[in-house]
């Protein structure tokens, strides 16, 4: 069985004609992300990614975590795998440099962490905490607290957790009741119960770092008193090494449709007297910080997607070539792959579109964190910081939910075989199937872009976004054989603009009935960035050809999956159109019969 | 947790209104299927699929089979579930009378089955393949065979299975290599391996009866070489009791992604001297027999797709009414359900539609067999087999994938407690994955659609189909309020003409082309379907509520629910007729590089 292998052609060629590595890399504070380096980087992370973290993938899904009396032991081989992780400096790749990090730019960390998220989702969710809280602790924390507890995050010795949900308290923080109680040194005991937190207990690290939401005695109710408070597993000694075990502890984990291998545990706070926790920011500010970490690991979600339909991909892709079944529907010859199929082809196709066009987006969006955090003109900073906010609802929740059709294609392409877990390809699916639902439901990215990122400014950044995609299009409008893909999306831009137009009118009047297109709208938006995107990497493969520049098999077969994107996936966005303008009312007007007697 | 609970309200409309349950039951042989003994029968085997298999699902989920020394052991409390099950004679609830059926028409097993299987898939296939055994052996066994095996079969006192597949043969039969030697007796003796079969083993009945699949010494190659052969587990004495063990075994079960309990065994025949087996009917014609079985698997398969879809949603409706999370998006009131969020009303009304849609089709074509076995006006009669045999590739394949989507939604409504299995809720995706691939993928249903059964004839059955759906399309677009529904229909009519004249036209020249679009178009059919029939619905619905006859709000439900399938579902089917017309030259073109550099 085929396993996972770098795309790094692929990586290479999003990274220099769309996510504009190259002007990243001049700008102050990126590290050092030159052509050779990126490229030393990219190659190394795909071999560990395929060599260390790939072979480790199939034994934790099927032995999982073991919990007994409060610890979690992770799956064979884990331990050493994390400890290699860490020593090569992979936890701090994209960190402070202040903190023993390399600070590369976003750009070229996510690709990284896509490796990691295809070899192995479970592994690479434990960094991603380390990064969320580093984040955290860095923009918000005292100078004493970042000095205990950043150098052991950046270095991947200590493991970061985020400890939100409770369980009334899910999607909604405003009910949280966690508590904080201050005590005279300055310290807070923190009481109660947390569900669904990942690597919330584990035997990678030496030390955990919690960082945990809970309230104040005084605090107001509701999202405005929450604060954020960092937890540790075990207590920090003077000289910075763990101490004492905090009162904190691991009640249960959860037995899980995939990512068996990440240990999803209930924790439990302050059954010995109270927690030690010492609060991040200024109180009552909690939800700000976690946000902060949110949109990070919304990014990293995101990805997923993309990582997990990839190695979804290419088993499919080496499965469809080497299993001989059925005839040549055209030549009647027997002996064939099932490759030669047309349906086999339109699905590997599809998939190799959803992979790649969602990939497009994310590293793109991933190039706008760094313009927008250290690009020297204030305005192009701020415009990146718009189509940020805008997007990275679509990047999460476009990005997932086509990453779940692909994986589920996967299965298909096997046949049979994908039934069987043996093959191991429907783990990948039900890896997968978590990343619509966590970090913020697609329900819910889709209402924060209707709510917060369109209306509140009256779809000016949308507006900005869909000028930029006009360019394109009338760029390729005029590309000879690329003409229809322009026509093409001039139409799809103009549908987007009426739909637009369409929920700006309603959105006051009749927010229910846009709040029930708010998904398919989401989806429309994201199915129409496809198309920009894979129109400009058409174009830039286009001109590669014409130039003699390049791999020229590999462009065309770029421009190629461009036509498909074109001729099999861009059709959607008309029709969800429709469905936002004409169905949100039926949603609204069902009566209850409508749901049935059951 | 809300388990099933059989959906007579749903059942019973769709039987009285839509599938025409009356005009079948004055059919001859088509047992008495008067409005009393059916209701009884739906509400006595929906108090069966409650009370007695639902509570097995679950436990069949978690322990799965066991295989030890060639024998196969069911879960915890499945023994008597189906000493109960076939005492109460549900096995041969629709069998000929003639071996001690019951002989009720297919349009009256079609929901009991589809209970069944909501209630519990994993059990509901056993009897499915001894109704598909008892079809094969009735229409093409020997007299002496018929009377050894069918009241067996019927009684359920022994089982059914179909062993067709073999590692190098799956999709593709024409490549079997089991073997068959005939013996001096007019026995065979068998020899080969056989995979991928459904009940194979078990511990559930005294026998099992293997419809088998081989060639004869002098067969000709590929599919004309076939042939059909009864092969016992137990020789039967001269008395009809099991005797002797036959020369069959199962070497080993799979670990698969869902239906657990449904043991899938690997089976060696003729591992000591060749199994004896017993032709079934002509030499070299067992494929023929085989297709007649198949017909009926795939009809149920398709059943699945509803049956799976209809327990899920009524598990996500219930969370959905008892979870509290989130405020009110346009009054801010807190503690509400989560089916107040207008997304999630959203999804809710999706997955009902998606359940109705394709249950109103299958329902439909169940009657269409009973009308095509038994109506006297052999035109009436030919008619309905031509549209039966048209769109059981869409009841196999559309509503499959249709269900595949409603199980995953659940998941969605659950959120974080989707993916917890602890919910049961992701066994149900687990369960029907299966359901898109096994009795033929949905890429062999679409070539089949497009190749026998519309290139061949030219698309004469089609047109007819297209005829009695614009008919049902006039009448809506003459029933005041449901007018729009009409309006769309006639378009979404036409389109799928258009679509149908561009196959037609490329069908010989294009076929690679044609067959690239093949999905799509089946499913852009299954969709049409779904508005043909939720029309019919709407319309019955609306003239109840003028006439004050039935449940007015359950009826207003229905009307509701139509509007909300061509709100939501019908605006895909011009998308896919644009993906079937525009796409299939891009999967034809794409060069290999298309697919990437894995």
């Amino acid at each position: 069985m085929t396993t996972y292998q770098a795309p790094l052609q692929d990586i290479r060629f999003i990274l220099e004609h769309l996510a504009d590595r190259e002007g990243i890399s001049r700008l102050p504070d990126c590290g050092d992300a030159s052509l050779d380096i990126v490229s030393a980087i990219l190659e190394e992370a795909g071999k560990f990614a395929a060599g260390v973290l790939a072979p480790l993938n199939r034994v934790g899904d099927t032995q999982g975590c073991s919990f007994e009396q409060g610890e979690v032991a992770t799956a064979d081989g884990w331990r050493d795998a994390y400890r290699q992780f860490s020593a090569a400096g992979w936890v701090g790749l994209a960190l402070p440099s202040a903190y023993g990090g390399q600070q590369m730019p976003k750009v070229v960390s996510t690709p990284v962490y896509e490796m990691w998220s295809s070899a192995n989702t479970a592994f690479s969710m434990l960094p991603t905490l380390n990064i969320g809280a580093t984040e955290a602790l860095a923009i918000a924390a005292s100078d004493e607290l970042k000095a205990i507890f950043l150098p052991k995050l950046v270095s991947g010795e200590w493991g970061g957790a985020m400890d939100l949900t409770e369980p009334q308290s899910g999607s909604d923080l405003s009910t949280l009741r966690c508590s904080a109680q201050p005590q005279s040194d300055g310290s807070y005991r923190l009481a109660g119960q947390k569900i669904f937190i990942s690597y919330g207990e584990h035997d990678l690290t030496e030390n955990i770092v919690h960082l945990v939401l809970a309230r104040l005695p005084d605090a107001p109710p509701g999202v405005k008193g929450i604060s954020l408070f960092v937890v540790p597993k075990y207590l920090v000694n003077a000289d910075g090494s763990p101490g004492a075990k905090n009162d904190v502890r691991c009640t249960s984990i959860e037995e899980k449709l995939g990512i068996h291998a990440s240990p999803t545990c209930s924790m439990s706070y302050g059954d010995s007297g109270g927690a030690v926790g010492y609060l991040v920011g200024a109180p009552n500010s909690g939800l700000q910080t976690m946000f902060i970490m949110m949109n990070e690991a919304r990014f990293g979600v995101g990805l997923q997607g993309v990582a997990l339909g990839e190695v979804a991909y290419q088993k499919a892709l080496a499965y469809a070539r080497e299993r001989v079944q059925g005839r040549d529907a055209v030549s009647g010859a027997s002996g064939m792959p099932i490759i030669g199929h047309p349906d086999v082809r339109r699905m590997l196709l599809t998939m190799r579109a959803k992979v790649m066009a969602p990939r497009m987006l994310a590293y793109v969006a991933g190039g706008w964190f760094d313009i927008a955090r250290h690009h020297p003109d204030a305005a192009v900073a701020e415009r990146h910081r718009r189509l940020i906010d805008l997007l990275m609802p679509v990047v999460k929740a476009w990005n997932t939910e086509i990453g779940n059709e692909v994986t589920d294609m996967a299965i298909q392409v096997f046949g049979g075989m994908g039934f069987v877990e043996e093959t191991g390809i429907a783990q990948h699916k039900r890896d997968l199937r978590i990343s619509t639902i966590y970090e913020g439901t697609t329900g819910i990215q889709a209402n924060d872009l209707i709510g917060r990122k369109i209306l509140r400014e009256g779809g000016a950044t949308l507006r900005l976004l869909l000028e930029d995609m006009r360019t394109v299009a009338n760029e390729l409008a005029a590309a000879g054989e690329l003409a229809w893909l322009g026509a093409d999306l001039i139409a799809d831009i103009r549908t987007l603009e009426e739909t637009l137009d369409w929920i700006l009118a309603r959105g006051k009047s009749e927010f229910a009935e846009v709040l029930s297109g708010a998904v398919p709208f989401l989806l429309q938006l994201g199915t129409v960035c496809g198309s920009w995107q894979m129109g400009r990497a058409a174009l830039a493969a286009q001109s590669g050809i014409a130039a003699g520049r390049g791999d020229a098999a590999y462009l065309q077969g770029i421009v190629d999956l461009a036509r498909f994107y074109f001729g099999h996936q861009a059709p959607q966005a008309a029709a969800l159109s429709r469905v936002v303008m004409r169905g949100g009312v039926q949603v609204v007007a069902a009566t209850d019969a409508a749901f049935g007697g059951a």
